[in-house]
């Protein structure tokens, strides 16, 4: 799953223009949330899916970076003062910190239409042909928009100061978290050209690292302390958020991580191609102590 | 021009989920900002463009509904308090006076997303086929993104304060008001399949009605009275922005008008079809007094 990290690192910087513009701080803006070192999970999950049906990394790679740009964008976005109003972003100051709140809003806004353009581009058609292409880009967009992840953040902004049932906080989170996850790895699927079947599996398989993925961070905002994490710890309980751990408290919050990370694993079966590393990584997810 | 406006409107209300979801917010807040009545130039451009390249409406719709979505985020976002901070659009208080800024800067987001899920529906690609679809999105990522209109907004925002040269403010004014109206109908003549040379007679023409558009706005922006513009008048000045008329004149603008929309014109001489609504509607921008 790392093994392609520094060639993703590589083929987004080159949908950065290198030249130097009169929106340069536009572009230094985009550049930098593009550089904070995340660990690239949406677009490692993009190449191990089109490998795993058959396909190139290199025609996978435009579909890669458009979701690491849509997932900066909504970092972005998110981190400004009318969201979650957060100064750091992975150690870093946030992107308004350094270039102030209007560029941060356009620069998160370019980001997304630089995905567009990345998987629309001649050379990712020509790659992969025009109806895969659009199609990847359209469950890009359907999974990060209005009833996809978008959507999740107006769902957690709506549910703030009020007690709301376990449904509403797995739909919420279904959207915000797993929704991107699910287009990481079914547009993988769609470039290479795999079936049906396996589209729909790698949507489950993400559906279940997504959701897991979160019960975990829930869980570690309860039980890690903030050396370990690397940030603060406790914050769920302050701002008083429903969570998975406030609702179904850490056992039953324990299990159904298992319980994913089962089904994520069985997802993996109708593929042919070696799920080792997929199957590793669920489990890691799991395991993860930060 | 403004024979489909019905149709356009009808076509974007049904990108709107029509249930009731959890999201609803989100939802409300999109549709308010795409009901906002206004001239829907972009999506009728596209739709004549396509009309005169011998496509269908029909086919075209999903793009004309595209690029009113696009140019609809760019307006809530311009209206936040740390872009304009205006409080009314077309006369209705702005997208964040209602549904706060949360929601606004979101509801702008997922319509950027619905833009390309429109372009890149099944039923869409069915119409034109991949590759068609594909590149007419990808000019409209394009044109409306980091280099493109993204990129003119961040221009703008520079030029604050400072005096500049007419080349910077028209290159601004390039990106930021006539890339759109280009992507409009360029996509229009792309998704009905015509000849690259028309193609680039229609991005001619657009560049030259929306610097003109540009250029008028600054004029009436001194000649006019509020009461006949419908809008406060005088701001560019209060401002001390640099505008065509500011570096240019008013006679020297009036003179670059008339320049634009004969070069307008001259454009359209490539269609074997009629041309005259197009034309007119050059003439009628130069000549408008609101």
């Amino acid at each position: 799953m790392k093994d392609h990290i520094k060639e993703i690192e590589a083929a987004i910087e080159r949908y950065i223009p290198q030249e130097k513009v009169a929106e340069q701080q536009l572009v230094d803006a985009v550049r930098y949330s593009l550089n904070l070192k995340g660990k690239r999970v949406r677009p490692s999950l993009t190449l191990a899916f089109a490998e795993l049906c058959g396909g190139s990394v290199d025609a996978a790679m435009p579909f890669a970076c458009a979701v690491e740009m849509v997932h900066t964008y909504s970092l972005i976005h998110d981190d400004l003062p009318c969201m979650d109003d957060d100064d750091f972003r992975r150690g870093q100051p946030a992107n308004h910190k350094v270039f102030g709140e209007d560029i941060a809003l356009l620069a998160g806004d370019a980001l997304q239409s630089m995905a567009y353009a990345a998987m629309l581009s001649d050379e990712a058609v020509a790659a992969v042909g025009g109806a895969r292409a659009a199609r990847a880009a359209r469950i890009l967009a359907e999974k990060s928009g209005l009833l996809g992840m978008v959507g999740g953040q107006v769902i957690d902004l709506s549910m703030e100061h009020q007690t709301v049932g376990i449904e509403l906080v797995r739909l919420m989170e279904e959207k915000k978290t797993a929704n991107l996850i699910e287009a990481a790895c079914m547009m993988g699927c769609v470039v290479a050209g795999a079936e049906e079947e396996k589209i729909a599996a790698a949507e489950r398989y993400a559906h279940a690292i997504g959701l897991a993925f979160q019960i975990v961070d829930d869980i570690l905002d309860v039980t890690s302390t903030a050396e370990e994490l690397g940030k603060p710890i406790g914050s769920d309980v302050d701002n008083e958020k429903n969570t998975f751990m406030s609702l179904l408290g850490i056992e039953r919050c324990r299990e159904t991580v298992e319980w994913l990370t089962e089904e994520a694993i069985d997802a993996l079966s109708v593929f042919d191609g070696d799920t080792k590393d997929l199957a590793d990584f669920a489990v890691a997810l799991a395991n993860r102590k930060k």
